[in-house]
């Protein structure tokens, strides 16, 4: 879908404000403010570092893991901002999982295709071994879901189910797969767009970015 | 102030979002759809254009009037953004007053000095005699005012006194003359950058960009 008149500054500020207020609704700072944020090199994981500085100012104490930064301008920007909060970044992603309330998983998204590359399997293997320890909100895609056919049938993402899904704008093919809290984030599809593309534009309330939508009601 | 690591769009797009916000705490949809936005030929004016897409999202009828168009890329966008969701436009700003719920005053901001120039001294006496019979709501000064020296003593913004004011990033000193409902918008400000400028970060509750700040309660 073309980006029209929007920047991806603009439409990357306002996609990782809806991943940090899905992650809001699912545990307010009172119920953990230690959110551990996994960024993948491209838009997925710009999103996360959006995300990261929007629940920094909610709150939260995130903590970054971003093995493959991206020499792009903008991401180099985001993680800028997150340094002058002094967000912390850190390399250890295993060990960073026990000691956190909530991941974000924001490492791959919408244009995944093709083979995990590291050193992404083994924390794709520690986000599904999160199950029933530590919830995760997965951005736009579980990270190593094929957007159209979803879960894979072999490799570190067998068996990855996050506990939440926040659909960007709208969601994919995979969601048919996802089982788990979904939200549907990124308010700004006018409705001409939405009909030219078949889309539901789902119904937000008051000025939120993101509405939950459980998977059962989507039209696909 | 530095804007630091951040682009002018993503600035400008939290800018207006505070904007939106504001007004929805001010005036929700149910007490009127109606929101005709006056936007300047800068920054001011940009932030404007940004609040009406928001607004627009939230079930507002946005109208815009915008006489001097910018050549600069990014108001562009953010203009065509508008024209895509068929927001219309309207080059009579006098008769649209009397037909709104609720008036947005993005005409001048933080960088105005001098003489107000045509065609804007017609609008801003029309803002100034809109008060007791629609609300402004205006965007980080009321327009002609002087940022330091805050209302003007002659000229057509002598006497204006919108009804509220959203300051961004940080209250301006004019704030010392304002007589209405005063809210801070920008969620962005680091603690450091705050200390640095020997400003409060105001307490934002959950998600909100925004928080209400009686005059009186500021440090100024």
């Amino acid at each position: 879908m073309s980006t029209g008149a929007f920047s991806i500054d603009q439409l990357m500020e306002l996609a990782g404000l809806s991943v940090s207020q899905a992650l809001y609704k699912l545990q307010p700072p009172s119920s953990g403010k230690r959110i551990l944020i996994a960024c993948g090199p491209g838009n997925n994981g710009g999103d996360g570092l959006v995300a990261a500085r929007h629940l920094h100012h909610y709150g939260y104490k995130p903590t970054m893991y971003y093995p493959k930064q991206s020499k792009n301008e903008l991401y180099q920007r985001l993680a800028t901002q997150l340094k002058q909060l002094d967000i912390p970044f850190t390399e250890d992603f295993p060990g960073s999982a026990k000691e956190t309330d909530h991941i974000i998983d924001a490492i791959f998204g919408f244009s995944f295709s093709g083979e995990v590359r590291e050193p992404f399997p083994a924390v794709i293997a520690a986000l599904r071994d999160a199950k029933g320890k530590v919830p995760v909100l997965a951005v736009d895609a579980p990270s190593s879901w094929n957007i159209e056919t979803g879960p894979p049938e072999d490799g570190p993402g067998k068996g990855f189910m996050p506990d939440a899904l926040v659909s960007l704008t709208a969601p994919k093919p995979l969601v048919k797969w996802f089982e788990g809290r979904h939200f549907v984030g990124g308010r700004f599809l006018g409705g001409a767009v939405a009909e030219k593309y078949g889309l539901d534009v789902p119904k937000y309330q008051g000025v939120e970015q993101i509405v939950e939508v459980p998977v059962a009601e989507l039209k696909l």
